[in-house]
């Protein structure tokens, strides 16, 4: 049986959506479930839930990881091991053997931090990379780096693509993903200084890689998995984010604004809107995944909902099933042989 | 009378769409137009217009630069004193006082070298760049650097800053304009090493620096300028045109795909749709501004049609009668007098 720790200190309206979603993914996923934080918090949250005949445990933690740690004060707190916050118990349960996965709807940087001091990086990854999968016109693919690493060296892109197509391949199910390389242009010669020279090490790679794309390409579903530096990855979701929002709120407004008729019609497409915004929820998508470090780690949104932390446990749970760490870490020793 | 030069060889249906949009903006805005390109291609298409009473003529380029034109060739192109193509002709007619603004939709990187060759960098500015205006929730800001320079240090963002600033201001009429500088993240300390580089320059300086912004606010309105360097706002552009085409499709086929219902409330919201496109459509918001020449070059979309040639002139115009070249020199000189 699969062992997911679940923070329950986790999301921002903790820890009911985090305590909600754990237990329904017990139910529904037949994995043993790991609670922890507040046990004072905790109990009345799962008092509300029925987990009768659920595999499903607490384990205190007295403190939390919030949005106000960083900086050094979060990475002293990050590797002191004692650590009495729920991401570094949460952690250490998984270091410790005693659990198969890690799941965080909390601070991002936080758990980036404590999970890289508690766990460490696969041998031969020198940065450790945040990935999401997205959807695009025909699926989804999977986006490296979502904005663990703003300043990046070519030979981090290669490790982020080679980490992002095992990603892509054991826990998304794609044969020989195709791996492209964001840039300004697709022609020959574009790029930035960092996409030229990282180019020529995924060309001689055995990664499946189809050349620099754009927006175009990887939305409209060409590449499995888009390769990016971290700001380019954050900078790509946050405007992918504030598109979607401009864009539904206009047709929203311009319907409500609109003649009878247009309000008629607005009413009798709302269903096919609902679809619309169901495909740009990122808790369909679950959880982002940190690769690189010795252990398996979801980070999901604060804004998660009892249903995103379902489906984050749910992605963990193929990953271990899949053996993502493992084979994460084959590629990467595949890959230092190479040279 | 402002007198503006339209290459009729740029957009990709060339002349056709490019020579009724210069007719039609000479009619419209009272400018006189410099038509440059193949005569024998230009007199078919400008005489299926009513050009009558407008002041227009027409300077033949016999050789005309393609998206064929790159690298060391097209800068060997851009040089040549006598060179004979539509662009390096229109570019000299305004550096020779013969036209105010220089207008095409034909290439955007053999524009940029030609005009930079041809015109050069204004005194104090070490890369020009590309500036376009945006829709926004509540209205548009300017776009900066949209692709001319895909590595920049600090002093470039700067001067993009002052120069998008003083754009904002001159062409879209905004007062003391919002400048924000794109970031992972709003808080103080994200950043790659050229975003924190460049903070403590936009801070200093006297420009009305809203600090870091993402996506959310750039859309929502929060700002007029967005600085970034051409990679990033390469990125940004070509993602924002990916989702909004992505979901307009999405949405199309769930109506097409749905019920009758569905698809007579699709019909009903047809005309509301149609100015959600409108708001997304680049021929609405003109032309890209080259900024930091000596000279005024406005650049437009390949795809571009007549309507979208129309607007690029007026921006044209517009711009000439504000000084914006002007008033960058200023604003650039003054910044060096800070120092």
């Amino acid at each position: 049986m699969t062992r997911i720790v679940v923070d329950a200190m986790g999301s921002d309206n903790y820890p009911t959506p985090d305590v909600e979603g754990a237990v329904a993914a017990a139910r529904a996923y037949g994995v043993e479930i790991i609670l922890v934080g507040d046990e004072a918090k905790i109990k009345p949250a799962l008092d509300a839930q029925n987990s009768a005949g659920l595999k499903l445990r607490v384990v205190h933690a007295p403190e939390m990881l919030t949005m106000e740690d960083k900086g050094v004060a979060l990475a002293l707190k990050a590797r002191r091991p004692n650590a009495k916050n729920s991401m570094a118990i949460g952690i250490d349960l998984m270091k410790n053997g005693e659990a198969d996965a890690f799941v965080t709807m909390g601070n991002t940087g936080a758990c980036l931090v404590t999970a890289y001091f508690r766990l460490g990086a696969i041998s031969g990854v020198d940065l450790p990379t945040l990935a999401v999968a997205f959807p695009s016109a025909t699926g989804s693919f999977v986006l490296v780096d979502l904005g663990a690493n703003p300043d990046c060296k070519a030979e981090n892109l290669f490790q982020f693509a080679i980490m992002g197509s095992i990603y892509a391949e054991k826990v998304r199910g794609v044969k020989n993903p195709k791996v492209g390389l964001v840039s300004n242009g697709e022609e020959e010669g574009k790029g930035n200084e960092l996409v030229k020279a990282t180019i020529p090490l995924l060309k001689e790679s055995r990664l499946n890689f189809i050349g620099s794309v754009e927006g175009k390409e990887i939305y409209g579903g060409q590449v499995d998995v888009a390769v990016m530096d971290g700001f380019t990855g954050n900078v790509f979701l946050k405007t992918s984010e504030a598109v979607a929002k401009l864009l539904t709120d206009k047709i929203r407004d311009t319907i409500r604004g609109g003649s009878l008729l247009t309000k008629f019609g607005g009413m009798l497409i709302r269903p096919a809107m609902g679809s619309i915004r169901k495909l740009l929820d990122p808790s369909e998508y679950g959880a982002a995944t940190l690769l690189g470090v010795n252990g398996l780690v979801f980070i999901g949104h604060g804004r998660s909902d009892a249903r995103a932390v379902q489906v984050a446990v749910r992605v963990a749970k193929e990953a271990r099933e899949a053996d993502l760490l493992g084979a994460t870490k084959s590629a990467i020793e595949e890959s230092l042989r190479k040279k």
